[in-house]
């Protein structure tokens, strides 16, 4: 497994000393839908009246508009969008890396030789300063060794009972409902106007089809994200299984997601959404098509009602996933819309 | 490339000697859209009374009637066809494999060093003797020779342009016109209730996708193949390019369909379509689910209106995917439902 399934440019140090502010084991919670389809009075209730509300409004009058030069048939009218950070909360650490630690106990109970060899023991330990201080290196072998030899149905299992008892521990929610109340608002408008919606996330597929639906609407088939390779074979009973092997098959970050986008749908997107370095391919990608584009980037600005992080508002370069000075730069000479948290939305959950 | 591009089983010396029976060129011709959506009197029109139809009747009903233990939630209906020999012609060799060796010139003349190399030497030849007798490794070097290095743009302009003016010797037509009707048919009578159509082929999705929506009207999002790995980079003018690379990144055939399916849909289909052992695992898979199941076979048994072979039939193992007697048998102990083209089908193609 490549650095990059944690996402490039992260700073390591800062994922890790913000893995030691969190609970050691997750409070059981109930797994509670996030209305991805809550009605509203008007377009983009969450979204207050500016630039970027405006270029989402035009570019779906643009393309929907038969009468426009922008015009997009319905077939080809696909919007993808990044999660972590721009769908739901990422900070302080991805919620599919909390479910890998939570998992390390269920390996070493079946391989308990494993109890005694790092990174494992340090996870054990319950010290949080020294899993902080585990390397990049060590937390892919703990997602590779916690996801792989387990089926597909075994997966679906677990995964499911951890997303119903896990909780964020600043909001004391489930993760699942830590979406960006604007967002869903956004897939739902585009939806009504004949878009199909993808997620494309740099992190695990199959972790994210297991609520897609329920959470944003959206059907496994059309989640895309980074996947270990999976073997057809046998089970005890006969009957046909398929095992994760130790393997990344597809790397879904940065170039990763234009080649995933072509793998797996097989033409461009007209949208595209995001928040970090780790997008950057995707804008490009989609903003490079003829026709209209909205190319938009989450700039996570209040540190009140969500975080405030990333260098390219100057703040200290210490947090996940964020928008740089380049990338900022790049939007900018592109005019791609950077999304303002703190000025563009006037609620950011739906429970507020 | 492994071998299974090219379909395991396959018998190598058939495969290329009926190269030899090819024109060396093809011919130019007008790129006819098969009628996909074809209005019909009653439903299944081309389909006789038999259990085959009855089959697929009783499945329609038993997955989309409320009051059925076995109702299927339209999301989650799924349906999944091979392409070769289910869906089209693959007699004598499959029209992908044609446009690779029709790419040899091309090539050629870019790389000019090449014509002194086999195995592209023997195929610029134009001994037909001689091309029948390349090594399936051969093949493969041909087929990763003349796809790598062309951008996704070149190779969709390039594909299509030669779908438009190559045809099959035998019909004088299109390989695009070679559907077969009654299982446009079923596609279209699946959609209309409720179910996704996927195509899932053992050979290059990118191909299929040049003409899946315009043949069986399956838009390019619902093709899963094999597939050579992609890279993101810029050209010349600085836009983004996707250029394939001499790499296997796929190989869906076989093992490799429900593999592909589970990466590329994320869940378990309710009926399959196939015609060969490379359609194996998929049926296995789709069979192994819970309620209503629907998993068919082609037999290609009507040599007068299409071809006959295969060794279920008692005919020799000269041919390309098809049924082995394993496989029959295995059907028969699952409750697949073979079908007949001769007994089943009134009618094969639309030009009929």
């Amino acid at each position: 497994m490549k650095e990059t399934i944690l996402r490039p440019g992260i700073d390591r140090r800062t994922l890790l000393s913000t893995l030691a502010l969190l609970p050691a084991l997750s409070a059981p919670a109930l797994f509670v839908r996030a209305s991805a389809q809550t009605a509203s009075s008007g377009t983009l209730p969450s979204w207050n009246e500016g630039s970027a509300k405006q270029a989402i409004l035009d570019f779906v009058r643009d393309t929907t508009d038969r009468a426009s030069p922008k015009f997009v048939p319905p077939e080809e009218r696909i919007a993808t969008f990044d999660q972590d950070g721009t769908l739901w909360v990422e900070h302080p650490i991805y919620s599919q890396m909390m479910y890998c630690l939570d998992r390390v106990p269920v390996l070493t109970a079946q391989q308990p030789a494993l109890k005694e060899v790092e990174p494992f023991k340090t996870v054990l330990s319950g010290d949080r300063g020294a899993i902080a201080r585990l390397s990049m290196r060590d937390l892919e072998k703990i997602v590779l060794a916690t996801l792989a030899g387990m089926t597909t149905d075994e997966f679906e299992v677990d995964g499911k009972k951890w997303l119903a008892t896990a909780k964020d521990p600043r909001w004391n929610r489930p993760y699942t409902e830590l979406v960006y109340q604007p967002m869903l608002e956004v897939m739902t408008y585009l939806r009504a106007n004949g878009f199909k919606t993808y997620i494309v996330t740099g992190f695990g597929q199959d972790f994210v089809r297991l609520y897609s639906q329920q959470i944003y609407g959206i059907p496994p088939e059309q989640v895309i994200g980074s996947a270990l390779a999976v073997k057809y074979d046998y089970g005890k009973d006969g009957n046909p299984i398929l095992i994760s092997e130790p393997k990344l098959l597809l790397n879904d970050n940065a170039a990763g997601k234009p080649e995933g986008i072509h793998l797996m749908i097989g033409r461009r997107p007209s949208a595209s959404f995001g928040n970090s370095t780790g997008d950057q391919q995707m804008l490009e990608y989609t903003g490079a098509g003829n026709g209209a584009r909205l190319s938009m980037l989450v700039l996570h600005d209040d540190a009140v009602r969500e975080y405030a992080y990333g260098p390219a508002q100057g703040l200290p370069d210490t947090k996940i996933g964020a928008i740089t000075p380049a990338l900022y730069a790049e939007a900018k000479q592109k005019n791609w819309t950077v999304i303002s948290m703190k000025n563009d939305w006037n609620k950011i959950f739906s429970f507020e």
